[in-house]
């Protein structure tokens, strides 16, 4: 099988799939629709991927920077039309991630109806934790999800209010987008997003198992 | 620099930036507005690629399959906010491009203001024909791109027509999306879009230099 180092699954991974809607509280605030019988898919490319250590740069066209704390699933192998029962076996583990958005730009596509790639795929816009092995999370359906902004509270949310849960959002996308070894897919965020603004400082973590930092950064 | 080998960039390459309403004509044709000051973005997946001898199939949820030709870029080195006097120069080559599309999924996007993941970056959305040095094409600006289907001619255009040329899109996408070797960049379809059917055959090419066939199947 792998000769990849799945720890740096994102300096080699070729593919992030992100997930919308996925917590009934979060489509709520931004008046979105739930969604219908399958979930919401958009793309970033593995340009967004950012380290901790790095600054977070708001891309020039936005004045509304968003981050969604989010649960990463990286892929142990790839496949295809993956059945749910089996989608457990393709993980190989977790990465607690970021899904910054340009949120007035992505209002402009919906209302527009243009691809949401100005708001969801530039440079910066997928933070990512350390490779979380996935014996770390054994039921990953039963874990807090927060973000602080400068030491305060913004977003807490349970992994078991995911609307899809996992096996099935795997089986999914793997009937549309083959999977490979490394790719990311971000499973959506809980509610209580909010702006962030230059020289904040961003905290996210899962329970008290994992953490990170990173402070946003206009030059 | 570069280890890889351009020649295989479907293998390795970890990125597609598509150019949609580039050529006036097209932007008209699917009644939509032409761009504003600035091109507009999409991504499809390097999962997308297919080379010539694997069929197209059509995603489940399409009834609407229409091929769109277009000229690809391969970029031969990365780089960010790359200024357009230097662009040309950040090329490898090119390749001759299928940006398959779910027609009526498009749509449904539009109208919804969804991501239009679903419409363009399923698995055969992006066939591809062998890479095309640089030199072969010396001047990218005036070469017909053409497709026909079952022996007809069913788009012709010329990539004089294309509203924003190669340096502006190679520096616009540069200032949003970082470039990275071995990304791909497809440049926009000229007119001619129409409906493909299980059993199709698709020949496309760049002038009498560059062909190549893909067969539709539904299994
Ligand atoms: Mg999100
Ligand atoms: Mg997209
Ligand atoms: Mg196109």
């Amino acid at each position: 099988m792998s000769v990849r180092d799945l720890h740096s699954f994102w300096e080699w991974g070729r593919k992030i799939i992100c997930v919308g809607r996925n917590y009934a509280e979060h489509a709520r605030e931004l008046g979105n629709p739930l969604p219908g019988a399958e979930p919401l898919l958009f793309l970033k490319p593995p340009s967004a991927y950012l380290r901790p250590g790095s600054a977070i740069r708001p891309p020039r066209y936005s004045r509304r920077l968003q981050p969604e704390v989010e649960l990463g699933l990286v892929l142990a192998k790839g496949g295809s039309s993956i059945p749910q029962e089996e989608a457990m076996g393709y993980l190989g583990g977790y990465a607690l991630c970021l899904d910054m958005t340009a949120r007035d730009t992505q209002e402009e596509c919906k209302r527009k109806g243009h691809p949401w790639t100005l708001a969801k795929a530039f440079d910066c816009s997928c933070p990512v934790s350390d490779f979380i092995p996935k014996d770390k999370l054994p039921d990953p359906h039963s874990l807090t999800l927060w973000l602080k902004v400068n030491g305060q509270l913004r977003q807490q949310g349970h992994t078991s209010q995911m609307l899809f849960p996992i096996p099935h959002l795997i089986s999914y996308i793997s009937g549309i987008i083959r999977l490979e070894e490394g790719d990311l897919i971000l499973t959506g965020t809980p509610a209580g997003v909010s702006d962030v603004q230059e020289d904040d400082e961003l905290q996210a973590g899962i329970d008290d198992l994992v953490t990170m930092k990173f402070k946003v950064k206009s030059d």
